[in-house]
């Protein structure tokens, strides 16, 4: 039985302690800066929501999109991006759910500024856990 | 004997499947947009290290700091920092790593902006885990 056991538990770990992509990995970063037409902002967040959920769930090149808004003024919006390389990126744009958050968006959004940037440090609880009282 | 094995299993797998804090848990993101005097920016990048990496590991409400330079221009740094609420944030500032961090690169830092921010939508592999083929 023991044997058994084993072979049993060596099939579920791997599933139950997988360690999905870090942030060590990724070598492309992109940062938007976008300002949206306050009368479009929930329609653009809703389809924001949307596309960052496809693009995480099905690409393996698209590591994090962060979205945020200044705590002034919900409608300047940042995003940080971490793609595993340039291809990544380049093929996330040319996905289904981007083209449709794209042409979805356009018109909600007032001005963009997209800024190309390179990792200098890293560092999450994933690959730096804390270790209260060290 | 089996009864001692998964005594001793059930003391390991905690550990070795703990699930760190995910960026569901932020509700305080600052962005700092720093330039660095081109002369400095090895010293800085040295300081801008051990900082983090100290912080990391012994702050639990900081969750993420995120360090990347223009692509065109190494001098021009963006931090993008995620913390579990803003008492975090305001603990980090007096922790011993972030004042020295601060004393050591005052001089070295040619301009500062920071944003305070809040999150929109915040995805990653580990809350979105990718699923090629879905």
């Amino acid at each position: 039985m023991l044997p058994r056991f084993f072979a049993a538990l060596a099939c579920c770990l791997p599933l139950s302690c997988w360690t999905p992509a870090q942030a060590a990995d990724v070598t492309t970063v992109r940062i938007a800066q976008l300002q949206i037409k306050p009368e479009c902002l929930h329609a653009f967040t809703l389809a924001v929501r949307e596309g960052m959920e496809a693009a995480l769930r099905t690409e393996p090149g698209v590591l994090a999109i962060y979205a945020v808004a200044d705590k002034n003024d919900p409608t300047r919006l940042t995003f940080f991006e971490m793609y595993a390389d340039d291809a990544a990126y380049e093929r996330h744009r040319q996905t289904p759910h981007f083209q449709k958050y794209f042409h979805t968006t356009k018109s909600m959004i007032a001005s963009r500024v997209l800024h190309e940037a390179l990792p200098v440090e890293l560092r999450d609880k994933h690959n730096t856990p804390a270790r209260p009282g060290r």
